[in-house]
């Protein structure tokens, strides 16, 4: 591997193809359709490990993403992200082109998708249920507005009804795998709950998708839903292991920061990666005499001296002395223990594990991998045309 | 202006050519040299209208920014960002190219440089002082410290020593423009000390540069400094306002955002933009009750409902009633009064006042002028090639 030289996003792939391995065996004991939310990556390269185990089906976030990756092949996508009305030509063509699947919480969109749908074009609908993360989606209580907006669907030609779909984001927050574990139960005892409601009105067939990364990774039998969502899980992060959705060594991702400064008077070292590499997202975490404190990333060994070559090792374990505390937009403050402060001199490159890989590869959007391959994160910014009426300056 | 379809930087050109004439006026009135910042906006098209007005010398804050501009004809550029002893080959391409301006903060790097600038190059150096922020620079009382890297500079000969530099960020958390200009005098004095013990030691020229937005907004007379080189001011942003910064109207960005659900049960709309438009950057205010509360961004006048386009007049106040509270990767939850729940319906368009524009911007990289023009952010991640031993996958 090169020397690095700036803020870096190293990949383990090892670790990611590990982690993607785990996951595809679980959905295949439990009997339930995988498909990976491609978020987390970003990346054609990378959906291709998936495919070439596999893998037909996928989630995005956007309809820009789901451009990407139709246009890379991908013939069954899910946007798992309530309709935007808006992008009602967008979601035209990739009706056209591909196998798509929406999300719908109200029979407003319902009824707007029926009109506007192209003619002879049609998507497969899902009901977005609120099982307690409280985002979005129709309370899950509230059966009778799950049945109007199954209804609907189902009356309308062009739309195909699929089942209800939750993200149960609350397991995010839990801090053991017996709390993420009774979380599981509770939201898949409420969908089937509701489902079976639907299954008394006539409707047959539906199936039940979840797709939070803690329950996919902690719960072995996942035959409760029909289908799975998660993408976090291909890298995991700080976020994951602080839940005790993964160990510390199935976090794939890495960022390598210069150190630009060191300050022993109080315990700081300055690196080069801010919050345009690892982004603002932080974490509580037990700190000094179990008071809380806010963090924005942990440390992991080894650490690169001046010169040295990272070898396709990799990272080991979190560095329980040093922990990313501040951040500006491209400085990070770490505070470290005087013993590791006496190792690090300026020049040298510290491994940080990030709190959040989503956002941290959507910063930094080209990955390094331990064997010296650079892949990159596809460009959804880019336009096909200038629209009409606007003009580039450049 | 076009119709919105997702989330959308809005540039009101009119408000950042105000922000810009009132600083340029100012810095010439305090007889202080004006070297922008260029970070905020990372736009060689912005950065022109600067060069319209008769700057000439811009900040930036890596090397690779440094590239970009320099690329677009700049020839005056300091990267605002202790020297990354990695990027020696960047600084000396730049060295070759244009004046480049660096910092440090220790008697090593200086030694370095002078080892490691190629023959025929120099470059101009700054100390690096820590004025009360505690981020990064030689604290301002340990004048020995700083006597020695001048005269470690002052004794290279391709090295060229111009001065003491802070970036006083602790003004941003000030709370009023009495506070500010506290904080102002004080960091002043601080450096005009240094200066002193310096100029007895037989130091002459020695500059004074300072940067943050907040004074060089309040505070009239800057002439306490050589140099200014703020760089938010441009277009400002909501933590801006709420140090007194900046009056409302003098907000030139907004992230117009797609309504994609509406929970009266709950008092949230649910926006079509989250952490990769909006960042996790985030402020405490005073909520309901005067409890402080975590928040993501403001909303402006007006609402625009489906298929209305946004008039060249563009956004207004602030409203009182709807606040962005939480965000995950695309979704923004906005709560809102019930008067204001009332209005809005799924399809609307939002106005989305940033909480920090320079990170909005380093997100987003595109703006949409109210004229309906379009501004690209400069690839920054653009490599001129392939460095050797790495493969790119794609």
């Amino acid at each position: 591997m090169n020397t690095i030289t700036k803020p870096t996003l190293l990949l383990d792939k090892a670790r990611a193809l590990r982690n993607i391995d785990r996951m595809i065996g679980k959905a295949r004991a439990s009997g339930a359709r995988f498909r990976p939310h491609m978020k987390t990556h970003q990346s054609a390269v990378i959906a291709g490990w998936f495919r070439q185990r596999g893998v037909a089906a996928i989630t995005v976030s956007s309809f820009d993403m789901a451009r990407y990756f139709a246009d890379h092949g991908w013939r069954d996508i899910m946007v798992a992200f309530s309709v935007n009305l808006l992008e009602m030509d967008a979601l035209n063509r990739l009706a056209a082109d591909i196998r798509l699947h929406v999300l719908v919480e109200s029979p407003e969109v319902v009824r707007f998708l029926e009109q506007h749908l192209q003619p002879g074009c049609s998507v497969s609908v899902w009901i977005k249920i609120d099982t307690g993360y409280h985002r979005t989606g129709i309370p899950w209580d509230q059966v009778g507005q799950v049945l109007e907006v199954a209804r609907r669907i189902a009356d309308a030609e062009n739309l195909g009804f699929c089942g209800l779909l939750t993200h149960a984001g609350h397991t995010y927050r839990a801090c053991s795998n017996a709390e993420i574990a009774a979380l599981y139960a509770d939201f898949t005892g409420k969908l089937q709950q509701v489902r079976r409601h639907l299954t008394a009105a006539g409707f047959q067939d539906v199936e039940i998708s979840i797709g939070d990364t803690p329950s996919c990774s902690v719960v072995e039998d996942l035959s409760a839903a029909d289908e799975i969502r998660p993408g976090n899980f291909v890298f995991y992060d700080v976020m994951q292991f602080m839940t005790g959705a993964c160990h510390e060594d199935d976090i794939a991702l890495a960022v390598a920061c210069p150190v630009v400064a060191k300050h022993e008077e109080r315990r700081e070292v300055v690196v080069y990666g801010g919050a345009v590499h690892l982004s603002k997202e932080s974490l509580a975490v037990p700190g000094d005499h179990g008071k809380p404190e806010t963090i924005y990333g942990y440390l992991a060994a080894p650490l690169v001296h001046q010169g040295q070559k990272l070898d396709v090792s990799g990272w080991g374990r979190r560095l329980e002395q040093a922990v990313v505390t501040r951040l500006s937009q491209e400085h990070g403050i770490v505070r470290a223990s005087e013993a590791f402060l006496r190792q690090v001199q300026v020049g040298d490159v510290l491994l940080v594990l990030p709190v959040h890989s989503c956002l941290v590869v959507n910063l930094l959007r080209e990955y390094l991998t331990l064997e010296g391959d650079i892949i990159n994160v596809g460009n959804l910014h880019e336009r096909a045309g200038t629209p009409s009426g606007r003009s580039h300056i450049s």
